[in-house]
């Protein structure tokens, strides 16, 4: 707690002067975030209709694979807690899979794409609203001018964002685990997507004020992986480590309980990110696509390597469950950037991404923040490193050239690292700034949503219900029937175990 | 077995009345079912050429996606069966999967969509005979009439249809798990894949009688799921509960062995859902098929959410197996009508089904029919409720406007809930009375068969034997070597176990 | 090692054989074995361009499949092992996958297809070079000469050929599993990566000598199964049984510790499979797409069916694993032919695959060759079946008729079964050279490697190691915490245990 607070003043301080930089970069964040325009006008109807098509296809299966993403993260979660608590991880991504449908089509999607105010969109309510993009093209009429820009119909839009939305508050599901009611969860998780995530994303992605001062994140480094895992951050600090981690100034294991099921996760995270970062084309375009797909896979594979040899070395052995994080690491990093970068930065990117991830495992339990299945640290570290290195490694927009397909000709400037001058300096600054920003605002709308939820239904079940696990006392089910599983090890005195999270 | 014969008497009473009313609806029924025309003949060769290869490209995704739905009803059936018969749930999938692409091949598509009788077809054996649909037309030539409107090759057709004919017979494998033997549903699995399944197909999908009559069913609510769940309910009745089930009166619990698994196959089913809903289009429209996932993921997601709430209320607890369970009893019921339908009534028939699911748990308990899996209150009554649901809540067909693609000229008439007047009332009799018969052909057919495997082979293993476990003695593996598990109740005298089916 | 050595004479005089045999044939085998081309020159460039989209969407969607091949592969290894080396075998997966998006774009790839001699590539390295094959065609002007047929993207290309890659040094895993040491496994994936696969590969793929020759394998029975197998095959002969595997004379089974994961992993592997024959088109053709994938299934189907029979009857019992590998050997056997053969003969050659797969675990566990996973049976073995059936079953060469898109121009004879006559013997031979100089090469670079690695960081742990588990002795952790798991039966004396492999 006090740690927390100690973080928010310095928070303040830094705030103010990244805040007075931003005004002065003002005259330059002129230039208008609008993604690429794939205008479809001058092209014979029929073919017309027939890449309208094609960008559906692509934008659905894409969906489909961010749903694996989804699927990964549940195993991933459920293999790295206790074998007590998996029910209740499992009830939670089933819930949040159904709340987002439901949510997502009421109000989500209207604030977070719907036209508005540069704060949050106000139009678009269950998905209601003209949407003729892909026969008008830039004369567009719709209340989404934020998405005219793809060439596809409204639904398959909603499809692949909902899926997004989905990802985000599973992030916060992994942080908090094995100690959090399921109630509480439920209520964090509606409040999530109804207020924090559309309106940050509006910011970025809905033409709000982020976008028109020149930010940029591609497929999510920052409107998926940071805002969730600031979220997940602010409830993990809340409601402190679980029972028997940290004892005497010492940190102890609690090992997952399935590899197996994690290292699953791990693969199928995998095969779902090239969804996830491909799809945020909105469009089919071979060259392009498959352009993301190799810089994703490479970072990932790079990230991965980084973790596992670092583990090695460091820890005497070759540690799966560094390995696993490190390669989910890598995705985070490269998402924002995955459209502006070639394979060489891709490269650099997923290494740093490796290294953050060990180091912050590391800080993280020396700071007693309790992250069970490693999720502060692959989505919000490398959330916030895959921000920042759009700014370091972008190629930089130019007019296409026939021979290469890949430039683009709006998008963040050329990055510091190579060769970007100026403009660099200018991209780096708005994303440092956006960083601030939406960290802050974050940190502060889930700050308070978790409060209300503590002093309304509380937010930690009793020592008793922990050492039982939460699968008997929220949902009332044991996982593995029929296998003899073994008890954890009692405390003297559940009841007067150190109070770990102060009564508010 | 006395449950099923009053059941049969009441049946015929109704069967009469029902078909007595369809005779007097001979007159209104001529509207002819044929599946909506997306004919490419007025189109450019070339893009005519690109629009053929764009459907099939989807369909061989949906086919995928379908595939996926098979793993996660493997999943589920054995994560929800108990340690000791999970080998031979897991054989029976592949078992069954393998079966399909043999006898479906053989006689299976020819019976279902071959050209011949208003009962069942009678060409197309091996997949032989000419099919030019895409580049025909209406001026189809071929031997699969009621497949040409679909501007896709033959092989195509196919392997969709194939993936379907696996669902269905995977539905009886988790009703009857962990009593029967495996040569016994070995036998009825190509029984079903050859005489049931594509006999009533051929009724609704293949121009039979039914179809001509104007029954809609659009991706499967009946053909697949009812079918299936009649097919198993017979089965389950037949053979009894699994031993220890009911005793004394009283219902006990034999929970699942390792809801993960269970949870993982729920969400592997759910995205492959997408593929069984919006494969059903046998064409590529971005429009329409973003249209049906997004009716098809709300449905779920209302059902889902039901269920848990109901559990939550009624049982004290947020039951997952109850939220799997209303999950996949939602993307049943939104099968049927998901292409005439649009979202705000998707909530409606998802959270009936969501009720109805658990209803349906309770209900068969008392009665004691014992379903390890939930597979009867899932595909079997939430099959029959979005058959219904199509007469309630149809858009009704109109002339397209430009507005909005998503309506249709050939479907269901407007539904009976939303003021379709007089024709929903044909409509809604049109669907009973395919209800019925289907119900009443399928439990015939079925029982006839399993009547000829308990005659010839027997159906249940010994009591010994399920004491032991069907892994064991009908496979000689056991699941999880190298763990301990717990050993299962031992019953005072196993010989003298209450004998739960009568010698015959 | 004796074994290996006889094996090997013999070898030598077999070669000498052939490699006469062969010489008399070059003059027949002049027909270059360029894959059919599929022009787009004189087709309009809005669907010129459209057409390379599709193919690309569609090598994309195939790529996801076949990484859905390396989950598969993954878990059915994970599956059939102890559970004290899941962790180990799980590592080793991530780390292939990983080790290959690196290894591959550095040399691999540019070895394999880059143009060069005809033993190997010598351009293309970080997949750098000029490549326009979708807009130029026959008149290509780049370095990858052997792939400028397929009307794509150069990355998309690379990301399908890399999965493919993945998949290959996967199959090692299995067959060393649970006793060799991480780090001899990582040096050896980067071996076979950078030199065995990508060198074999060109023969047969990159315009080699072997292609020239007239050799055929459509999507990889050769260049990925039997290449993959002998390197597991040497790889286990020199590293011996595992400990308790044998004794005394006889065998003894290590049953696998989770059948459903290697259930699941089988059924993920048929689903990606279609991927991999079906992406190894490099082009979108819905008729051509379907076939490949219906073959795929018939062969998997039935050889699942036959291997499950066989063991039925043989074994007195159905047997699940067997099961499992039967459909694996099938899927392997049918694809170097898929797109040649029709649905009739792949029923054979699927089969023939089932028997070959029982016999094969049965002679490679009398000849005392220790394979855990099964996979020396279902990769190696039939991928030598499916080479040679190519020259027995293949349609042959036809004009395309309007009634049939699925014959070819391109491609091996009309099989030696059906009627190929003179043709088919040479077709036959040449399939047989290629069988066996791939063997032998691989086996000796394999050997090579192997020893390389054995005299400097050593193959096999210590008994000690390996009695407590890989999971613990190399990488430190246990996969199932949480779980009551039996020991394993401790050898009286493990310092002792009989040496297995020489010292060298």
């Amino acid at each position: 707690m006090r740690l927390l607070l100690q973080g928010k003043r310095s928070f303040f301080r830094w705030i103010t002067v990244v805040l007075a930089i931003g005004l002065l970069l003002w005259g330059f964040g002129q230039q208008r975030s609008a993604a690429q325009s794939l205008s479809l006008i001058n092209i014979d109807p029929g073919q017309q209709s027939l890449q309208v098509t094609l960008n559906s296809l692509w934008v659905v299966v894409a969906g489909g694979l961010c749903f694996l993403v989804i699927i990964g993260l549940s195993l991933l979660n459920a293999g790295f807690c206790r074998q007590k608590n998996v029910v209740n991880l499992l009830t939670q991504s089933l819930f949040t899979l159904a709340l987002t449908g439901v949510v997502f089509w009421w109000v989500g999607f209207g604030i977070l794409f719907g036209d508005g105010t540069p704060l949050f969109g106000v139009n678009g309510w269950l998905l209601s609203g003209a949407d003729n993009s892909p026969l008008t093209g830039a004369f567009y009429e719709g209340i989404f001018q934020s998405l005219s820009w793809a060439a596809i119909p409204l639904p398959t839009k909603f499809f692949f964002q909902m899926m997004l939305a989905a990802i985000a508050v599973n992030i916060v599901a992994g942080a908090v685990a094995e100690r959090l009611q399921f109630l509480a969860f439920a209520l964090f998780s509606g409040f999530f997507l109804i207020l924090i995530y559309p309106v940050i994303g509006h910011w970025i992605w809905g033409n709000g004020w982020l976008a028109q001062w020149g930010f940029w994140d591609f497929a999510g480094a920052t409107v998926v992986h940071m805002v969730g895992g600031w979220a997940a951050f602010v409830g993990t600090v809340l409601i402190g480590p679980r029972l028997g981690k940290y004892h005497g100034g010492e940190s102890f294991a609690l090992p997952g309980h399935n590899l197996p099921l994690a290292a699953l996760g791990c693969l199928t995270v995998w095969l779902g990110w090239f969804g996830f970062n491909g799809g945020a084309l909105l469009s089919a375009n071979g060259v392009l696509i498959t352009h993301i797909l190799l810089v994703t896979n490479l970072a990932a594979a790079i990230a991965g390597m980084t973790s596992l040899l670092m583990a090695w070395f460091y820890f005497g052995k070759p540690d799966l469950s560094m390995m696993i994080n490190g390669i989910v690491g890598g995705l985070v990093s490269i998402s924002g950037i995955c459209r502006f970068v070639n394979l060489g930065w891709a490269v650099i990117i997923g290494a740093i991404a490796g290294v953050l991830v060990v180091l912050s495992v590391d800080f993280l339990d020396r700071a007693k923040i309790d992250d069970p299945a490693g999720g502060l640290s692959t989505h919000l570290v490398c959330g916030i490193w895959g921000t920042l290195a759009i700014a370091l490694f972008a190629w930089g927009p130019e007019q296409p050239l026939t021979e290469s397909f890949i430039l683009y000709t709006i998008g963040p400037a050329k990055g510091l690292l190579i060769g970007g001058g100026l403009q660099a300096v200018q991209q780096l600054l708005i994303q440092l700034l956006g960083i601030t920003v939406v960290s802050f605002t974050t940190i502060l709308l889930s700050w308070f949503a978790w409060m209300i939820i503590q002093i309304t239904v509380g937010l930690r079940v009793s020592f008793a219900a922990e050492l039982k696990g939460l699968d008997l006392s929220e949902h009332g089910l044991t996982a593995y029937n029929n296998f003899v599983v073994k008890q954890e090890r009692q405390l003297n005195n559940p009841e007067k175990a150190p109070t770990l999270f102060p009564p508010s």
